[in-house]
């Protein structure tokens, strides 16, 4: 190698390999349908924004983590962290020429200087979805049939949605007298699974947050019944007179009756009150996805309403509704379940190159098998039969032709290992198709 | 605006709106069909790269151009200039985990600072295919077949696939003895169309290539016949004897019969002497398209045959051949045709929200539809029913269905301005799919 550069990817970043990307993009294609099955339609958005645009919009840890730097015009500007402010950006600046309500969904790389660790990149795929210039349970209904589709497209068995309403442990801290403190008790409570009750009270404790308060939003968070009516019920009870906590509740109530009301299975959605969101900007209903049956692979994504998507760019107040997949997350659930490879094979076939002489017959052969939906190479050099083969197999390729001199075509069913023959390419098409 | 941050994107970036956008992912999605039918599978790279992977690998304009920085942790990184000197390292670094023949196909956004102008962005996508690790014409035949595949099916039409091969020119040159000219000469004439003979001329003299070697470049360059046969028989004419130059013509010949082989249609390709691409790394088959029928839309991407992709990055030789799509050009074409607009509508459908009360129905009827293949939004928010049908002609939708309390179901079908009723969910989907 001297004298050579070393080929090598930066430190948090990697190359996706071909088995990958392929699994990675047929995920893309059923979100993707699924999105547009409910009028939501892409946008793109560069990949570099102004510095400023981006910059104090995603907290302390995303300033610290934005690739920014100054580009051959003087000009500071960074590399997007996330989706979201880009749309809030994106919206500020087009509102003239959006059709309102907007929905849009975006899926594309994002970039973090992260500290790399297991199952960490510096870049990676968001995967969003927004319904903005609505308000009410219809509009968060929508959001939540379309994320239940979105799993159910994907065959993820038994996944869960679990959602709530900020409303409700708002309510609920206005009544305990803290209404200033909830933000903070929202992001401690989001931890519970995790840490315990006794470190979400540790944490509050330390925050300065009163006993009483802390007290109540454990039981609160605590307060999952056997199913969401009796669940619901707690809620209620506890809540008490306040307003706001009410109009969580009659919200998620609506919600659920109309996303049910869309034919969603309702064992796929539960609420539950321990959901809070980390991020401070949701204001009413929030939920997360989950796959209990796999321990370990935490939340899939989630999403929630807010009040005021892009405030820091416009005047125009635009509240709304989002859902965001994890992307990566999901992809390791379906790959241990065992959808990935399986989607991968059964329609490859490779059709052998003559050792000596002309493949005419060969690239009319594959050109046949091509319009009946089959992947076709044509091994592309003339080399021994042996060798050919060997190349099928390590791709992992279902079936292997090889047309001879009278048009005749000799077939192996790579995964039967069974040979057959036909005695021109159309028979041997309809051959693979029965067997495909 | 006092106080808030201008909404904006960098000089030379953009936003994709929603409908430029749909029509960009079926476009890839078409192109991704045709690669796949011919065993090709995706990769992905990252967006950023170590800077010296990077520098002087796509020559000074590539270097000047490149969006580079020093990260967080001290490194010299940079963005992306192109998807071949990522496919190079790639190769170079993964060569023991892929099978070889490798075909692999790329499409993602690349990053150059140039002066932004009309049709020229900082931020473009490129769409590459390339088969590594195979010389000969059956290898070519492959590429080219597949190429005027993505055309067909994009169903561009009157397209043309200009074929050459570099080894007629560079034995030409040889045998009027300026070998050591034949990059020169190449890039000259591969701005014939744009010069004229008298620009070539001009440049070739001030580069000091002898008059007679320049003389016998331009008539080769414009040997171009009738048909094929006619052309192939000139280039062998003006070649004489040299080995090189023989050995392009048969490279040619044979490629030509396996494309036809294929069942391209021969109107697609056409052998053109003044076809020579620009980039310095080609050394044998080269090829462009062009649509005659669109003046002034010039190339629509092309090809050609490398001896050796990532000598920068390993000892071990690899000679492939790729293709590359002209995406934004395509695009515009495409719009000119008449072919974006009509696929982006025809299946959306508004269901309207009702103006008070329960919207349950509304949503079971658009799950009904959706599950019949239309993309199908429910009005979020309960609104006059004035704006909720001014909404559905904004966005462009073919039909409006309001369910009433009896649950049948009133459309309209805004495209043919016309009125229907159905008595329940499932008659309205008939009617829709009767119609859609």
């Amino acid at each position: 190698m001297s004298g050579k550069i070393e080929p090598r990817t930066l430190k948090g970043f990697r190359d996706t390999m071909p088995v990958e990307a392929s699994a990675r993009n047929r995920m893309f294609r059923t979100i993707e349908g699924v999105f547009e099955s409910f009028g939501y339609a892409p946008i793109d958005t560069p990949a570099l924004e102004y510095e400023e645009v981006l910059r104090g919009k995603g907290g302390d840890e995303s300033d610290k983590q934005m690739f920014a730097f100054e580009d051959q015009g003087g000009r500071r500007v960074a590399m997007r962290f996330d989706l979201t402010v880009p749309l809030a950006r994106f919206v500020a600046e087009h509102q003239a020429d959006l059709a309102f309500p907007f929905r849009r969904y975006h899926i594309g790389p994002v970039w973090r200087g992260e500290r790399p660790q297991k199952g960490r990149f510096r870049e990676f795929y968001q995967c969003d979805a927004d319904l903005i210039g609505a308000v009410g349970p219809s509009a968060d209904a929508e959001i939540l049939t379309m994320y239940a589709g979105v799993f159910g497209a994907l065959e993820v068995d038994g996944f869960v949605i679990r959602v709530n309403d900020r409303r409700v442990l708002n309510g609920l801290l206005e009544a305990a007298g803290v209404p200033d403190r909830a933000a903070t008790v929202l992001r401690a409570v989001d931890k519970l699974d995790k840490v315990g009750p006794e470190g979400v009270r540790t944490e509050l404790a330390a925050a300065g947050v009163p006993d009483g308060a802390v007290a109540k939003a454990l039981e609160f968070a605590g307060c999952a019944g056997r199913d969401d009516a009796e669940t619901l019920a707690r809620m209620e009870a506890l809540v008490g007179g306040s307003e706001k906590g009410r109009d969580g509740i009659a919200g998620l109530r609506t919600t659920l009756a109309l996303v049910r009301s869309a034919g969603v299975d309702p064992a796929r959605l539960r609420v539950d009150p321990a959901i809070t969101r980390g991020l401070d900007y949701y204001t009413g209903v929030v939920f997360e996805a989950a796959l209990p049956s796999a321990t370990g692979f935490g939340s899939m994504g989630g999403g929630g309403r807010y009040d005021d998507l892009a405030s820091l760019y416009t005047n125009t107040k635009l509240p709304g509704v989002g859902c965001s997949v994890g992307l990566s997350r999901l992809l390791e659930a379906l790959v241990e379940q065992g959808r990935v490879a399986a989607a991968a094979t059964g329609r490859g076939v490779l059709v052998t190159h003559p050792e000596q002489g002309d493949a005419s017959a060969a690239f009319a052969l594959a050109s046949a098998v091509r319009r009946a939906g089959f992947a076709v190479e044509v091994y592309p050099e003339p080399r021994k039969h042996a060798t050919q083969m060997k190349f099928a197999d390590r791709k992992g390729l279902r079936f292997a032709l090889t047309v001879d001199a009278s048009g005749a075509v000799h077939g192996k069913d790579l995964r039967a290992s069974a040979a057959f023959d036909a005695p021109d390419a159309a028979r041997a098409v309809d051959e693979l198709s029965r067997r495909g």
